[in-house]
């Protein structure tokens, strides 16, 4: 009898239900379900950086998620029973805090608070805490640097903490009436579990690590001196914190009879501990030490794990380094680049070049024609800031080789070749540390439907671009975590290395990197490290280009479009 | 009686005659003829660079032209005759020299050659001797450095010697039929009065000295042993070239007994000296020291005088420094960008952002709407290289500040305000030099059409913008010269400031510049500059922009796109 996990992903706009022959990873079925709440799922107001959800979306979202992919097993494979489902895996954006109550019931359900944004999931993207960001990094730098050096050097407006403290001082109500506040990630599977009180909830450690400084090498979250000192208020809040954060590899719980009845599951199957969405895509996609997860879309995070019985140093620049966000007994170590496919959006749906004629495809195509250097043009990838390896919000894009006769489709291939050059930047820093790069496997909307930006990262980089199997890898990621916590016992795996080797895999097509494309992009790329340098790092921090003799560390860039126009000549 | 003077506009496509009355510039007629060869009047190859006119269109477009304005001007002007007409003054592109037989025909009209493009005239933009400018310039630069002095340090592939050269080397047949090489600019007007045998041709100081290093300081144009040393055929040339150059106040000759009957006018009639457009453009915007006028067009031309009584500092980066370039007893300054409206051509006519909707009415009416700052962005104007002040043309163009919202409108205005920041360093690399510049004055396409751009410079530069009141002041400024040599007895003006006064003048519409706006633009340009010198200075020459501490000139830009989003969220 085959067995089956199921993966519930919950994303920015939707949350998607996977079910999964524990077996041979195939995908029995899959349904999606758009948030009812807000604009397309995220809940706006006159304030561009927020964002927010409303919990009952996930609620709601397991619900008829789960019902549909079940219904549709059952008439896809033949003999299936939702009694053959095992457990279940979350994964969800984050860091998205909501705030909750004593039993762990959201205030966002709470009729003083039904039509208050600060009750609601604040959304992975809610930019609203950068004031306080600010103030967590100053605080961190001064009083405790180590929180820092996990988190690339700097606390982000995106993260647990900045959210707690913009609540606190703007809709201190909101603040005062919450007990505590709990990650989606956690949130969901506390829920599906009836273990959402707070005392109850097991925090995972991919958000609490990557988001909330935990570390079990100093005690955990943040001590209570340094939040008091931020407001008395969080560090009171800092006792009803859990003491310790969970992996992958542990359940949640079980799921309850109310959920079993509103599903159509049986009850008691185990629910795995919740992660974030790119590092279950990161296990879906087959991660083990020397695999680099690159995980492309609007932005790309790029994924690594490094065993957690060696010593790593803290390599900076990165998202994060904590022990188990991915795998368990492996250190996770998150990179990324703020924007990818949101730069090539940007250039064919606000530029428009040839208006409607602009399409991707059509730029594809005439962008795939060119060599290498044909177009003189070089540009940065920072349109959205740069995460890894500056970590630098206040970063924008630039281009450069323009001429009058600079067509769109050569400005679209610069504008992917940047990507790639930041891609490379993002490998360099990792392999600067001892951190390995022995194959990249790319997954999402990107790697599955751009031959040319797959083959132009495979060139530039000078690396192999193989692909995976899943178009789902996120959900195909936590149902690879419910077939573990479901064990060998229920019909499903052993270990998390049993499970992968059972249920992920890649695409036969492989893009390869062509010798004379590198040649030239190893050239590029020099001038894009100048750039990046010149424009990025503060200071003397580039020796290389000291073009005054006298040893000190000049960004002169007088070379740049000479070299540029050399590299054209030869091209063309 | 009144009494008239026409003025020969010779351009890229097409020629121009402007018939104007010498008492208070008032145009009576105007005619235009395109060029017959070539495509609109341009002969081209399969080499971009190659560019060449066929020299029997410039005889029929002064003929065509003069009939035609002739006869409109008879129908216009109550009373009007030919007999009216007191003198001719030309003006033409250049350096456009033609290589003539010892009589002065052009090789082109010689049956051996009617089909070789090297026989007909060089036109300014062929750009086909670029390697044997570099070798001018080297050779130049160790051999007789104050050749490049008065040049900005650079001969071009543009000028007279390059174009000679690769004549020499590549088509060596034409040059050994051709007794010497004579400037579009003094072949019309010689052959107008029936000098053209090379010994009677009088040389202009304009083409002479902007664009073969000719100099009365060092005995005219470059010695024998120079031109020898490139090549002993170039040497040998040199004996053919004429001792002595002259300036607009001379005749050139008298209309010939021929032309008198293709054209109508009267016989013997002055013919002034020729001089290039953008010189004669000045004369008519009613150039006098302290005046900068600038011809916008698709590049920009930007003109100055300084009497030559008194000493003068070699101006780095300017095109050219001569003794009566402009106007006769002045020194002629002339500095320029090597793109402006092309820059905004090549955005909407290649890049096409938002299609056919993007025209410039609807862009420049977007981006009249954007405050100063408003929206991050910072541009080089060198799509086309850098004209002045550091004379390369081994740069390109450069956009920085792009978030994943920037829309066309912000980037033209982008465009635009780097052109007025390039137009900035011009102005203030005169006053550097003591070339005080009190009034702005500017004609040509741009100034006539684009009160935006207009805007924006006055926004920048601080200074008031004035636009000249013809819109033909190239046509203008050699009827001016028409007058001049007519002389007061003919009914023409005793000299060129006389002249000037009576047949110059501004239009009513000045664009000021608003104070605010400038306080704006005043931080971006610090940042232009800083960039401008980061790609464009070789090592070290920005010691305000030292990060390190040290007292070196590091060109590090750290500081550049934070400082604009600073800027920019002031200004929204």
């Amino acid at each position: 009898m085959a067995k089956y996990t199921i993966g519930l992903d919950y994303g920015t706009n939707s949350v998607r239900a996977l079910i999964v022959n524990v077996a041979d990873g195939a995908e029995a079925a899959s349904a999606v379900w758009t948030y009812a709440h807000g604009t397309v799922g995220v809940m706006l107001s006159n304030d561009p950086n927020l964002a927010r959800q409303h919990p009952a979306d996930y609620l709601k979202g397991a619900e008829v998620t789960i019902k549909k992919a079940l219904a549709e097993a059952g008439k896809a494979v033949k003999g299936f029973t939702p009694a053959d489902v095992i457990g279940i895996g979350v994964d969800t954006t984050g860091s998205t805090p909501l705030p909750v109550d004593e039993a762990g019931v959201p205030l966002a359900f709470d009729k003083r608070f039904a039509n208050d944004l600060a009750a609601m999931a604040w959304l992975w993207k809610d930019h609203t805490g950068i004031v306080e960001a600010a103030e967590i990094t100053a605080l961190a730098k001064k009083m405790r640097p180590q929180f820092l050096a996990k988190c690339g050097g700097t606390y982000s407006s995106e993260w647990f903490f900045s959210k707690l403290l913009h609540c606190l001082r703007k809709s201190p109500k909101v603040f005062a009436a919450a007990h505590s506040w709990v990650e989606c990630a956690d949130w969901i599977p506390a829920n599906l579990t009836g273990n959402e009180a707070p005392d109850k909830v097991k925090v995972c450690v991919c958000a609490a690590g990557h988001k909330a400084m935990y570390n079990d090498g100093w005690g955990g979250y943040p001590d209570k001196a340094f939040l008091s000192k931020l407001d008395p208020k969080l560090g009171e809040l800092r006792d009803r914190l859990p003491a310790k954060a969970s992996d992958i590899s542990e359940a949640a719980g079980y799921l309850t009879a109310a959920w079993a009845k509103r599903t159509g599951l049986p009850a008691g199957i185990p629910v795995a501990v919740g992660a974030f969405d790119a590092h279950l895509g990161a296990v879906g996609s087959g991660i083990k030490p020397g695999t680099l997860v690159k995980i492309l879309g609007t932005s790309s995070c790029d994924m690594m794990v490094s065993p957690n019985t060696q010593k790593l140093a803290d390599v900076p620049g990165l998202c994060g380094i904590v022990d188990g966000s991915i795998l368990p007994g492996f250190f996770g170590l998150e990179a990324g680049q703020s924007a990818v496919g949101d730069i090539f959006n940007w250039f064919v749906n606000y530029v428009q070049p040839h208006g409607k004629a602009g399409t991707h495809e059509a730029l594809q195509a005439q962008a795939g024609k060119l060599a290498p250097g044909a177009s003189g043009l070089l540009a940065l990838d920072w349109n959205n800031g740069n995460r890894t390896v500056l970590v630098d919000q206040r970063l924008t894009g630039l281009m450069l080789g323009q001429t009058l006769y600079t067509t769109p489709a050569e400005m679209y291939r610069a504008l992917i070749e940047a990507t790639a050059f930041g891609a490379l930047t993002i490998i360099n820093r990792f392999e600067e540390y001892g951190v390995k790069v022995r194959e990249v496997v790319t997954c999402g909307g990107i790697a599955e439907k751009s031959p040319l930006v797959m083959q132009i990262y495979a060139d530039v980089t000078g690396r192999p671009m193989k692909i995976s199997r899943s178009a789902q890898t996120c959900a195909l990621g936590s149902a690879v975590a419910a077939a573990v916590v479901a064990g060998k016992k229920s019909g499903g795996h052993a270990s998390f290395a049993a499970a992968q080797k059972a249920m992920t895999g890649l695409k036969s097509t492989v893009y390869k990197p062509n010798a004379k494309a590198n040649a030239v992009y190893r050239k590029l790329y020099a001038l894009y490290k100048q750039v990046h340098d010149g424009f990025g790092v503060d200071g003397c921090g580039c020796g290389d280009h000291c073009t005054c003799g006298d040893g000190c560390c000049c960004g002169n860039l007088y070379n740049v479009m000479k070299d540029l126009l050399e590299i054209r000549a030869a091209a063309r």
